[in-house]
């Protein structure tokens, strides 16, 4: 009988939702040294989180996360909730001796992100691991992309171009929820897809941005005031509130290594869904993504003849693909539950194993470092900045 | 606290896989009537079958299925064993009062169908339920289909075309599996996949074939005994036995309502890995679909004006889409096992609900009588036969 | 100074209006041995084919073909004409000893089609050359999908799937017009489109379909007489005459070399353009093209490794490509026009270097004979019938 | 009898070649108020342009433009030469009384393009009328994308991201020709691709940019000397130059109506041929465009129901869309060189009506300051340049 180990949740929105998934399902798929059980679920409304908890199959519950931290059957601690609370809770659980996982963006500011990542590495020298969750990572077809990087089928890269399209607050009587406040979500678009964009390319290249020119735009400066705060306003009308984040960013950049790149986040691209694209050209070949149709990888080999080049679509569910082989036979298409389904499995191995998981809590802070630069070049006649 | 109903799985290869994914997940993510338990596993192996127990999630096991349809912890059969055992266990268990979900084909002959057919009917009377697991009904792209058909949006259906490409066994010295065998898999192509797209045509369609015109071929004759059998011939070489079945069925069809049909299924696609596709043209509109890319339906309405018209990528991942909205917001698409989600919280509706799930073992029935019409005009020079 | 030829061609719609086009362009982009002058252009009206001379760029104009036939400065007949016409002008031709191309398919009837095969046998015992224009040939990716195969890329084809899809007489309404008499156009979608794909399906694998089995459907079976021979019914409605060819024809078959293969043409894909699709699979790789994009061939090679395989998207418009090094620069994209130029060169080439060129008049028979047998199996309850 | 209007080109490379075609075909597809007659052809050496006038059909040759100019067989000039020399021959043309139009970029600087565009006006004042050649203008579903965004049908325009990808001088041995050399050519990617973008944005939104934010690239420093220059070096290699252009160029912008950018042009995109690729995201919808499937252009309808909605291809080969229904029956799909063709059609019409056609020598000027401002926010860190 393989080692338990104990795993309490903060927060079971969206992504708690789907980190449920995964950590009920990976065990059925991946040879584990570990075997997960979903010990603990934490929110702040006792029934609301009850209510969850059976839904989504957690044992117990806990309305204060810093109990669920205290607890002896949680030896891991995954944070789902809004960025503004992400550095309070994986400091906790860090000193608490408690291996974390937390959901992107690692935090909303520069400073706090510094913050976890030094408690980070203060725990990883006690064998504590923690790991942020950029799930993109784990797409089959994009870990196929960092493999083929990695192993020169590019060549030297010249071109990224990436992009994560969205459309769901095109109109302008969507609320002002909480994704729409600066103080809770840190940024807009930016943070919570560009950031995405910004690690994926980061990790298919092996390389690091080294600047960027940037804009940021807000479309609709003002919207109705979300369900919890709402109310008519004095003249009858619907209260609305200031939006305080960016709609969309674009922004250049340049790599390390020398490639150019551009980057385009955007809740406002009518009817891209949840379009996470990016396209790579190097002096031997070049790849192409998007994760609306995220079991193909598009690959242009520039080595063999021109008479007979091309871009392929790979459909990566060979079972010599990354993850793809522990699932079903080619062609049977994965989605994006299990992405996560990766990333646990990735965890769970990095402490089965004694080793520090990837992307780490510094990965998570280098990346926010690129989005505060971008907010500064944006602030600032787009002026390049350094990162 | 919902009602439990406990379930005896038989068969714990590919298809019991992804049922025990099913099974484990249906209740995070839709609002049952019954709350499933994976009470019992059964299959002939002690020690291999409690493994699988171990992985998948189950509780209990049993080496004799027998056994398992006898036991009280049991409401629910789901047989995911080879065609030739499909008979005998289902009625057993529809006879013992459980309700079964039956893998397709629903049999190895049109006789074993007959009598499944039957005693599903004698079943319902006594309250007691069973389907056949058509899981692609239920990828929500395919029933997105059925639904524009049904409100008449295609107009009068002229043409089906449809195919399922699948390319495993184009190398010679891939081995003579079960799957190539007569005796346990009825037939090649034809049964295991070519009853796929005569279900998912006839389902969208919403109308049955009437006669089909067919030819058969089976390209490689004699391949290498598969491991349990294998053995050195005197010669040194490799044991090789005959190919019983199909590698690729084609034919011809006619529709009751009037349309003509092409259908093809082949394990010799070189480069096709679940292509599951089929394209519908009708007086008022088109749709076409691609199980490769399975969080898509192309759709065009002739309706519109000609300067506008044309085939429309419908990312089938809206919250009006059916199945789409209790997993995750639009774009984020699914994978191939969420269709056996969506088959096992059908078919746990019509149980608590109390009536009969669709498709049924009559479907199941007819569908075997167009595979029979099919090996029927094969062997009779392509001649047309009526089903 | 090259020596001239002069082109005398016999019909201006369509068809003459897309030669016409190749004529006057063929010698800006490859070096002939021969220049062609736009020497006559025969038809019926007078004012007509004058009005069509002027805007065509044809220098004279006769309104009997048989004077055109005989005028000495015409060394080459172009027939543009409906099928029913074009054994007599062809046969007239040769033997006033001018080099003939004909527009297919080759005759109406398989008599009419051995009559002219057995004139250009005889023409071209004495130097006198005849084609016919199954333009589609020259579409530079179906030129590269036969040079492909030829060299073997494919390996051992085992199936063809070939459809050719159109919608433009969806609409009940649409007249009566010359291409749905069986006594003008032969047959309908069989002989207008289905000859296209069966050509090219030959072309393609060097290969010939030894039987067939087949279906036809005449969808809508009155339509509004067309123009010339409207008039308002006895009750005030609009007169109606009887569609006698097939809206749309399918049928499946056999090739010599042991490929199976699946053929569809009809006038009824809602959606659909024109549409001339094939998929080829062979044991080392597939080949897939659709003329909607016809720059574009889609190559599998399935010798690479299987975790970078998949259909890549070929721009067929390198230097290196067959007849694109003509044109433009990469990416630059050809028209349908530019498959008419390419035959013209070919056929320009054939009679300055003194050899036949291809396809044959023999090769047009032997289409004639499969869409010949296409019909007797229809009628013969889709019994196979050898070719 | 139309009344003929004589020709006189300069310059017979790719751009000359293409024009050609566009003169010589124009006529038999549209019915122009003129009729073009191919009279003259000036380049510098006598034999080679002589040699092309037979090839394209050009009834004279100069070996001096400003002869051309002069002659009175000559009432059109057609300038297709390196941008270096357009200033000098448009103003002598447009001095001459002669109708003009002029290759784009307009001309190398702002300063020439300032010039042209006085003249132009001038001209003009006297009907004598001038066009810069931005002929992706003219491909049919550019000009739709244009007319959809006329009528409203995207809603208020929020995002533009154009791009345009070639790969043709990866290789670092390609020679230093005279596209790689500023004097010659202006800029690089940036003024011979990026120009054409930057126009179609402009064109299809009907807005124009009123700032950027930019980055070029010059990956390959130097190159071999192109043949008319090269020469082995004193040490035995390849005498080198400097590569004095950009070879890629990544700018944002903001359109005057709201609208954000990016542009990307690129002569390093691996695998991309001829990419000009525009996606255009509105408050009602979106298009999406790539030149290398010339035929389609993608409309997003957002007013329709959700669940239907999602990018349609549109083949622009219907009669009612814009230049199309002159040519062939829907689907037959037009090429690179019909853009041209629509060009000279409208030119035309616009000299025989009387009024000034479009794009003028002002629109050219505009694109160039649009190129100035992103060469000068380039070198001064990506600042925010004003246009």
């Amino acid at each position: 009988m393989k080692q338990q180990i104990g795993v309490g949740m903060v927060g079971y929105a969206f992504m708690g939702r789907v980190h449920s998934q995964a950590w009920r399902s990976v065990g059925a798929f991946f040879d584990l040294p570990l075997s997960p059980s979903m010990a603990v679920l934490s929110g702040r409304s006792a029934g609301r989180t009850a209510e969850a908890a059976a839904q989504l199959g957690w044992a117990a519950v806990e309305t204060d996360w810093k109990e669920l931290v205290k607890r002896d059957d949680v030896q891991i601690v995954d944070i789902c909730t809004p960025g503004d609370s992400h550095a309070e809770i994986a400091i906790a659980a860090l000193e608490a001796g408690k291996h974390v996982i937390c959901e992107k963006p690692l935090a909303n500011t520069v400073a706090e992100a510094e913050a976890m990542a030094a408690a980070a590495r203060a725990a990883a020298a006690r064998g504590v691991r923690s790991m942020v969750a950029f799930n993109y990572r784990r797409v089959p077809a994009i870990a196929l992309a960092r493999q083929l990087v990695a192993e020169g089928r590019l060549g030297v890269i010249r071109h990224v171009r990436a992009q994560y399209l969205q459309d769901w607050i095109i109109d302008p009587e969507f609320p002002l929820v909480w994704r729409l406040q600066k103080d809770k979500a840190g940024s807009g678009a930016l943070g919570d897809i560009g950031a995405h964009i910004v690690d994926t390319a980061q990790f298919i290249l092996g390389d690091r941005l080294t600047g960027v020119s940037a804009l940021t735009e807000t479309f609709i400066k003002e919207r109705p005031l979300a369900d919890e705060s709402a109310g008519l306003s004095a003249e009858g009308g619907v209260d609305r509130g200031q939006v305080t984040v960016d709609d969309a960013a674009l922004f250049t950049g340049r790599f390390a290594g020398g490639a150019v790149a551009s980057f385009e986040a955007t809740r406002f691209a009518t009817g891209r869904k949840n379009a996470l694209r990016i396209e790579i050209n190097g002096s031997l070949g070049s790849l192409s993504f998007d994760f609306e149709a995220l079991n193909e990888l598009w690959f242009h080999d520039h080595t063999l003849a021109a008479e007979e080049g091309g871009f392929r679509r790979v459909l990566v569910t060979e079972p010599g693909h990354p993850y793809a082989g522990a699932w079903w036979p080619p062609g049977h298409g994965l989605g994006y539950e299990n992405t996560f389904t990766h990333e646990i499995k990735d965890f769970l191995e990095a402490i089965g194993g004694g080793f520090d998981p990837s992307p780490s809590f510094e990965d998570g802070l280098q990346v926010q470092r690129v989005l505060a630069a971008v907010e500064q070049s944006a602030a600032d006649e787009s002026r390049w900045t350094a990162i």
